[in-house]
C-alpha cells in the first residue's frame, strides 16, 4: 500500500469534497490503487488549521466544517495557528492541494500558495484557475526545478478530463483547436431562453439557484471563459495569453429572437470558448455562436461543459461532463493525486 | 533523446499507418515528448519481413508495402525469414506493435504474437481485439510475469480515447456503465435509413463503399460490438464475458419505419453496446434503442463512436470520436507506446 501524505489550503466547497471523497472511497481507493490517503493538515483562512501527523479523521472534520466550527479549537491533534511554510516543514508532505477561492486578475491566493509547496519540493493539484492561467510556465519551471509535480485538471470543467485527456491517452496528437461551452452559468441562461425566457428573467433564475452571482459580469460578460481559454493556450500550444489578449464577447446582447430563430432550425446558441494554433499564431476567443444540431456541442444543456478537440490524425475528439460540483471538482483533484503518486511509483 | 526501439507485426492498413506516422511525425515527437522511434523489423505473414539493427527507413518501406513488393526481396538491412522469437531475440526492442488482422473466436494471431512478445518480457501494444477480448487477464498476467506492459486502446473506438481515459484522468472515479454507439458499419446504415433508405439499400451503399464486407454478420448482427462489450467488461469491471455471455440483437430487424417513427419526434435508433455493473452481477448487452435527442449520443452520425462512461463522482462523461481509420487506429497505438515510454522514464 502506497500511504500518500497530503495537506489541503481552502476549506470551502471543493475542500470539503475532497475531504468527503479521502473518507467515504478510502477503501476503494485502496484496493482499486493500492493507495491510502492521510490527511495531514487543513488550513483555510477563515477556519484556521487543523494537523495531525498521523493523518485527521475526515468523518470529524467534515461534521467541524459544516457545523462552520473554527478547527483550530476542535482537536484535531495538535491544533495550529502556524503558517503554510511552517506547515510544509513539518507535514513531509507528498501533494498539496490547493483549493482557495480565485482571482483571475492577481491569481491570488493560489500564486503564493502553489509557490510555497513547489519552492519547498512538494507537489501539488489546484483546482483553481487564477494562478494557473497567470503563469502557468512559471508555476511549472518552479515545480521542475524542485522535482516536484504541478497538475491542474479541476481548473478547467472540473473533474472532466480534458488536460490530462490531452497529456496522456491523446498523446501523439497534434493540437490544432480545442473549443466548447466551458462556462455552465451562461449555457444554463441560454438553455433557459429557449423556452422563452427573457435574458433578465433567465440571469434573475440563475441568481436564485446559485448557479449565477450577485454581479453575474465573471460569467455573462466571459471572463471566466476567458481565463480558461488562457490556461488552454498555454497547456496546448505553450503559449502565454494576458487575459486581455482574448477576443471576448459576452452574452448580454443575446436576445430572445436570436435563440428562437436558432431554435426553428434546430440550431442554438451557445458561448463557446476556445484556443487555434495557425501556423504560427496562438488565438483564444468567447463569444456567442450559433451551432447547428449535427455538432455534438448542440446537445449541451444547463451546466454541462463539452469540449471538442481538433486534432491532426483523430480530426475531432470531444468530451462532455460536469463543468462545477463538489465532488465533481474534487474528483479532478484525485484523480490528479494518484496519477502524481503512481508515476512517482511507476506503478501505473 | 529517449531511443525507443519498435517491431511491427503485420503490415495491413493499420500497420502502414503506423509506419506512415513514424516517419512523418517523427521531429514531432522528438520534440514534444523527446522520443525517437527506431522500427527495428516489420513482418507480415503475407509480405515477409525487413530487419534493420540502426532501424528502418519509413519511407521506403512505405513505397515498397504499397507497391506490394515482398519485403523480404528488398535491402532493408537483413533481409530475413526469422520466426517472431528468432526477431524478439535479437531485436531489443522496447515495444512490440501488433496489427495483424483479428479473429475473435480464436484471437489469432494475435494472441500467439502477445504470448510471445510478453513471455520474452518485451511490452507490447495491440490494435486487435481477439486476443484481448478472449484473455485480458491472461495477458495482463503474463505481461506483469515477465516486467512488460500490454496496451490496448485502439481495440476499442481506434485511437478515441477510452480504456486510456478511464485508467488514467478518470483515475479514482468508480465506474458503473459504459454504453455507446461502438460500430461504425451499423452507425452508417442506420444514419442512411433516415434518409429513407431500405436496410438493404443502406447495407448495399455501406459493402460498396468498403465500411461493410462482403459477409456483414459480423457487423449487422452485433458481434464486433459484442467483442468490444467483452473487453470493457474486463477492462472496467475485472470481469470475464465470453461473447455468447452478452445479450446480442443486431440491426436486421430494424425496419425504415422505426427510424422514421423515432426521426418524427426527433429521436434517433442506434446500436448501443454496454456493459453495466449491478451488484456483482456484470452484464453486457448489445442492441438497437431509441435514443432521444437530448442525449449526446443521439448527435452521433455515419461512421463515428461515442461513449458514455457513468460514474460515481462524475455522473455521466461522454467521449466522441472515429470510430476507424488507418491514421486513427495507428495514431492510439502511438499513444499507447509514447505512454509506456514515459512511464519506464519516469518522466511523463
Amino acid at each position: 500500500m502506497i500511504e500518500t501524505r497530503v495537506g489541503l489550503v481552502g476549506c470551502g466547497t471543493v475542500g470539503r469534497g475532497l475531504v468527503e471523497l479521502f473518507g467515504s472511497k478510502s477503501s476503494y481507493y485502496g484496493e482499486k490503487y493500492g493507495v491510502t490517503f492521510k490527511l495531514i493538515f487543513v488550513t483555510d483562512v477563515m477556519k484556521g488549521t487543523a494537523f495531525a501527523d498521523e493523518g485527521l479523521d475526515a468523518r470529524s472534520l467534515l461534521t467541524s466544517l459544516e457545523g462552520g466550527r473554527n478547527l483550530s479549537l476542535e482537536s484535531f491533534g495538535r491544533a495550529s495557528g502556524a503558517s503554510l511554510p511552517e506547515l510544509l516543514s513539518v507535514a513531509r508532505l507528498d501533494v498539496l492541494c490547493e483549493a482557495a477561492p480565485t482571482n483571475y486578475k492577481t491569481g491570488e491566493p493560489g500564486m503564493t500558495i502553489l509557490k510555497s509547496s513547489l519552492s519547498a519540493g512538494v507537489s501539488a493539484v489546484t483546482s483553481s484557475k487564477g494562478a494557473i492561467g497567470l503563469d502557468m510556465a512559471g508555476l511549472k519551471s518552479l515545480a521542475r526545478g524542485n522535482g516536484a509535480i504541478l497538475r491542474y485538471e479541476s481548473s478547467v470543467m472540473s473533474g472532466t478530463p480534458l488536460i490530462n485527456l490531452v497529456r496522456g491517452p491523446l498523446a501523439g496528437c497534434d493540437v490544432l483547436r480545442v473549443e466548447g461551452i466551458l462556462n455552465g452559468t451562461t449555457n444554463y441562461i441560454l438553455t433557459k431562453m429557449e423556452s422563452g425566457m427573457s435574458y433578465r428573467d433567465a440571469l434573475a433564475e440563475a441568481q436564485k439557484l446559485g448557479y449565477a452571482e450577485a454581479d453575474p459580469t465573471g460569467d455573462v460578460e466571459g471572463f471566466d471563459a476567458a481565463v480558461k481559454v488562457c490556461i488552454m493556450a498555454n497547456e496546448f500550444f505553450g503559449k502565454h495569453l494576458p487575459i486581455d489578449g482574448v477576443r471576448r464577447t459576452g452574452i448580454t446582447g443575446v436576445t430572445a429572437e436570436d435563440v428562437a430563430e436558432a431554435s426553428r432550425s434546430g440550431a442554438r446558441i451557445k458561448l463557446i470558448a476556445g484556443v487555434e494554433r495557425l501556423g504560427a499564431e496562438v488565438s483564444g476567443y468567447v463569444g456567442p455562436r450559433r451551432i447547428e444540431a449535427s455538432n455534438p456541442l448542440a446537445s449541451i444543456s444547463g451546466a454541462t461543459n463539452a469540449v471538442t478537440i481538433t486534432t491532426d490524425n483523430l480530426g475531432d475528439v470531444t468530451i462532455i461532463g460536469p463543468g462545477a460540483g463538489k465532488l465533481e471538482t474534487a474528483q479532478g483533484m484525485v484523480s490528479d493525486i494518484l496519477n502524481i503518486v503512481l508515476l512517482k511509483h511507476g506503478c501505473k
